[in-house]
């Protein structure tokens, strides 16, 4: 069907004005070079009329697509009405009723009793206030981070990243921090939570009492590297043994990316900590927050804040979204069919080529095995329409991170384009492997 | 005229929600126990029909008021046309807009050659990025900030910042920065930078080759101290002699605040650096910007990034601003009418008590000197309507942060409550100390 | 025999002048309540008359015994003849001598081309000047430690070390360092060394790039773990392949005690730098040493210096010991034969016990498998009059630390007092656990 | 008379051993190259028969001159017993008699309630004890020192230390640690002490509250700059007001270098920690102490240690030296003596050519105003057999550190070279100026 497919532009856009005035660390924008003007649902339109069907969605940001018709009106309408815009950390409207339908649709039907706090309103300032919070009611100092975690780029977010050459941009070595192995990291007979547990429990292991263990339920930008619950249960079962907090950054992960609103239901254990920030505006707006047990809310007042904390118009989009898709069943069950597609296609495609894939639920991704090969996938997707991006450490998987609102026959149509571009580069990988 | 009168609600409004469901954190919204509903201008308006008078201005972030007409009506527009609302750093419409109106209306007419960068789009964001590539470009890891600064909540930001109990929330040492004391801090005789430039030329002084000097020109948060040009200066030409990059943190001082764009203009120095957010939206949208000197842009692509980092309703709001308010010298005309009066009005508030003023153009506050005196002060303005909040190391300083655009007669009628509620609150305050 | 058998004294002495003098922080004072008057070889008297065995060697600081009649001779003549004491980092006829006596009977004739670097005469100093020139040389900042790794004290060299009382020491989060398993630490399935391997590989496991990596071949202090030669090789190569010196600290298990005069010897790799100190002076005086290939030798003058880091005295017992023990082959000869007495007869009571031993050459010991027990074999040591100790992170293990001069027949003795004590121990031990 | 004159070599000796295995870390051996032999008194002999008068005293570690026969005999007599030369921390009779002199000869004559822990046996061991036990009773992690202060080379004292050269041998940045200006930093206008204050009692500088104030009372290797009472008066009431403890250091201008056994006697003020070294054996042998108030003695068993913590024979010669020179007045009145004509000579040749003079007791120098010409006066002085040499941020102090037992009439004769040395170094240094 003609409208399940993109009709990428061919030509370049003028991008002068980004190389006069734009800072060389712009990075997205070198591979899709094309100036985006409007965008609804899975698709992005470029300003010289093309049109791109988006398996980024922002870095699950856009988990609801773009500029869903029910967000936007919500928006618009308190726009309209002159709506408080920006209201520091003062009660307004729309606060209360972001924490109404945060209460009744999301933390009341799981059983969970957690305080928000509403941090500065992207992930890294999330990540910053879960930390200190976990310093200041353990008194300690340490934090447990995993290999390929990634976490944020402020300096106490980023100590807890993994990738170095985000850390080597801090220009001072990241400290109190310390990087122990994810599940499957030293391969399937190494049970890395073992590992920990012997450090942990060993008073001579150089590894201090750690105030928190931070963990990613599916590692996003290091590799889609999925944590099975047996091991999640065991990481939370050493951080209670050892008097650390458990903190589960759910920033890539969570808001149905993973299957479930947060990525670690059913699983068996609760977080002391979570932090939430990408889709939970619902609409792209900056948004973050970070929810933990009662008895850890030992903050002073102001002690964290920031002038963006209250971002009004992303509670009144963030409400609309969890009362529209998270107030039935309806919405899980069609993220669980088409993780069961994508799972399926995927494994076709891994198998075609001998590769293998990762990630669990709508965050998934094949392992191309080179970063230059994986480059060459995207590129090929792009040039048919696909905006679709790589993750790992050497860049080397390609992920699919599809809006979870995908019609099942786009989606069909997106992978098909992926199917085709691997087999398109591959072979030639393998020639210019053989030569 | 009865339409410059606030009109405040008596009755606190229920709360409980707040009380189950969020942090402790929260501080604002203890001194001002209302839940707002809409705001446009200098007006808010709490969910009981009363109307307040905000001298308060998100802490500097609505310089242009609530919910301006101009930005709402481009905000709405992009809106309704399926704007890209969340695009990562990817080139867009609204992108290059806003880099136009940025090079037409505020740099080529100032005669500056800055590069941006997009940061995560809160201050200590841009604050981070600043002082990561002050140590990448220098190669050195001491930033010099400055006594009473502040500068973010995140680790590296805070490191940077003054205040004891902002401090003390990151739950381990802050490194890697030396505070030295700023303009006046040790007395009218005490030349400071004269200090500062004695400790850097001495080998044996302790304090390492800084990476960057970072500086506010006028200290929001710590009090409203206002350097002099002939400080700023002479801290321009120190960092340059030792090879250090001066960064001027515009984050609550600029946008028109002390009354220029930058406000450092007309001083006769360039920052290397310079940090954007609050009122850069112009609306109140969380956006941040750190602007540097085009052979400083040694960023690798991605080395520092953030998935809000392209906040597009910002970029449209803020061209918006930038051309609605800048493009011609009305506003700051304006502007230094309204200062004047401040000034006036608060020189004398000072002088009948016999108290002392801070501050520059629009951002000025008058010295309590005790924050409990300070805080009856704010709280018998808020009983009248008028929202006002302290600062300073001890909350001593009442600080007027009215809307730039803010009516002459509203602005004085303001101020009139303001200087009733202090004769209320000293007499009151010099009894309770003679008892 | 009767000269192979200790004397003890039963009773306590006066230790009035301690309890009101000394510090709390005193150790091996508590545990072993006598106070000494004289030693000579492997005898120690107390003021009542007692006479015990010393297989403690000041912590292997003592492996040709106390007060050796060659070394005491040596210096007696130095001192009579007003040979220089103190002379800081001047020439002296001392230092002439000791460097050559390194030169012809240690490096020459193992094919070491090191220099030498007098640091300040104790064992941290050593290790802070090789982490210092490691980080200088090659412009990083992490050092790799092991689990269980003992430095020192000064907070560098204590950054290094694995046991938590130690570190906690510092009051301060002690950073810059990692901690990786020794060779055996999570079992002998696992090779830490591919572990280490993969880390260093992976750019987003969160380890820097090291500047050094640091090991003891046979940890003293934290439970006599023998490195295998394989392993060793292998940390060595991984160093080399990843830009970092491979330090090795041989304070504890140099000079003999691990059978020859480096502990590394014959095991297919140089080290980049050797650290010496304890039993490097002969007689138990303060000395220390860096060693390391001359293109290290990146110093300046006085970059890193130290009051005592010309120890004359300690310079001319040196020399004679190295010459006295060390220029020709019998003196390992021996210490091969009583290694394997101290061998059979160490396995010899694991064996009847159900337990273990570890380590390697004469630094050997039994693991116990409690601190509380093993303290308890220690204290019946003691009242017999052999002077031992334990170790490890619970102080689980004895250990053995002869002098290495000891006669067969003694060190015989003295291991019957260690079989009789473990003996009696045990059934008492699992009395108590039965109970 | 012909006995005050030295007799120095011209001849360089051979140094081919010191190029070929010593590290280029040396720095005294550069600038007096000669072999030493021999010494006692104020005399030094080279190998080659030359005779050196001594004004430098191993850096203040040779305040009773070299190999004085009371200790040299004391030391002698306890070797030729078998005295314990090494007992780790084990009782020895050489500890208690230590520990008995150093309480009825110091500290009880002169009040002070201290316990002593013997740390390793070189200066900056101490330091690192005595911040480690402030940082452990207070809580804190801030250490404040000053400006020019130097403490030690080991990495938590090097932190304290101010010297940039020394500092960046670290090769990681030096935290926890803020420098202030010592006394006169700033000009005599401007009192330190009255900043000191002002900073820390104002929440919002940046200065955390301290564990520790470091300071020493005339910094030796920083310029000789001495303190007043006044100012360390106003130093200790401001570490008591804020929670801190105050810590001397007192290892170069203790043991009677400033006039009295103690630096700080007669202040009118007591620290709580007194660190010790250099002299304190008496005859240059390494042994470092940590004084502190009983209260403070907060270890646990061996929470702090190291292997040469008990050096014995420092023991030996400590005590017979504390007895011998310290059990009466007459030693402090023969350096007042000898203070006195000091300050006389340097004085008259400061000044002859408008330079001024620093320090105190037998710790003083003259400002030469330039480490170039400081070097031609102690080169020039060598020549003549005068051992000297600088002090100060740029080596500019010619500073004289002199045995205290000197014979006023060969203090008189090397002075007498000191003055013919300036006299001839200065004209040439003005004519290289002129050129």
């Amino acid at each position: 069907m003609i409208t399940t497919l993109p009709q990428p532009t061919k030509r370049k856009p003028d991008t002068a004005i980004y190389e006069r005035l734009e800072s060389a660390v712009r990075s997205y924008a070198r591979s899709m070079p094309r100036q985006f003007a409007r965008a609804e649902g899975v698709w992005m339109h470029d300003n010289q009329g093309g049109r791109y069907l988006d398996f980024l969605s922002g870095c699950s940001t856009l988990n609801y697509g773009h500029n869903h018709p029910v967000l936007k009106s919500a928006l618009m309408d308190y726009i309209a009405g002159n709506g408080i815009t920006h209201g520091l950390d003062l009660h307004t409207d729309a606060k209360a009723d972001f924490l109404a339908a945060l209460e009744q649709v999301i933390l009341k039907p799981r059983g969970l009793d957690y305080r928000a706090m509403f941090t500065g309103p992207t992930g890294t300032n999330a990540v910053e206030a879960a930390i200190k919070l976990a310093r200041k009611v353990t008194g300690r100092e340490l934090v447990i981070a995993f290999t390929n975690g990634f976490h944020g780029m402020t300096l106490g977010a980023l100590a807890c990243t993994g990738n170095a050459a985000k850390r080597s941009g801090a220009g001072i070595p990241l400290s109190h921090v310390a990087h122990e192995p994810f599940e499957g990291y030293h391969g399937p007979q190494i049970d890395t939570a073992e590992l920990l547990e012997r450090r942990l429990a060993d008073p001579s292991s150089g590894l201090d009492a750690p105030a928190a263990i931070l963990v990613e339920t599916v590692q996003g930008e290091g590799g889609l590297n999925a944590a099975s619950p047996e091991w999640l249960r065991e990481i939370a079962a050493i951080a209670k043994r050892h008097g650390a907090l458990m903190i589960v950054d759910d920033i890539q992960a969570g808001c149905g990316r993973a299957g479930s609103f947060f990525s670690f239901e059913g699983m068996g254990f609760t977080p002391d900590i979570v932090t939430m920030a990408k889709s939970l505006s619902g609409m792209g707006l900056p948004f973050a927050l970070a929810l933990f047990r009662p008895e850890l809310d030992q903050w002073s007042p102001g002690e964290h804040n920031g002038t963006f904390r209250g971002n009004n118009h992303a509670f009144v989009t963030a409400a609309a979204a969890l009362r529209h898709f998270w107030s039935d069943g309806q919405f899980q069950q069609d993220i669980a069919r088409r993780s069961r597609m994508l799972e399926r296609r995927l494994d076709a495609m891994a198998s075609e080529h001998g590769l293998s894939t990762r990630g669990r639920g709508m965050i998934r991704g094949i392992d191309i095995g080179s970063g230059k090969i994986a480059q060459a996938v995207t590129a090929a997707c792009f040039a048919q329409g696909l905006i679709i991006e790589t993750s790992g450490a050497h860049d080397e998987i390609v992920k699919v991170l599809a809006p979870l609102v995908i019609d099942d026959a786009v989606l069909s149509a997106g992978l098909d384009i992926l199917e085709e571009s691997i087999r398109a580069a591959l072979p030639l990988a393998y020639g210019v492997a053989a030569e």
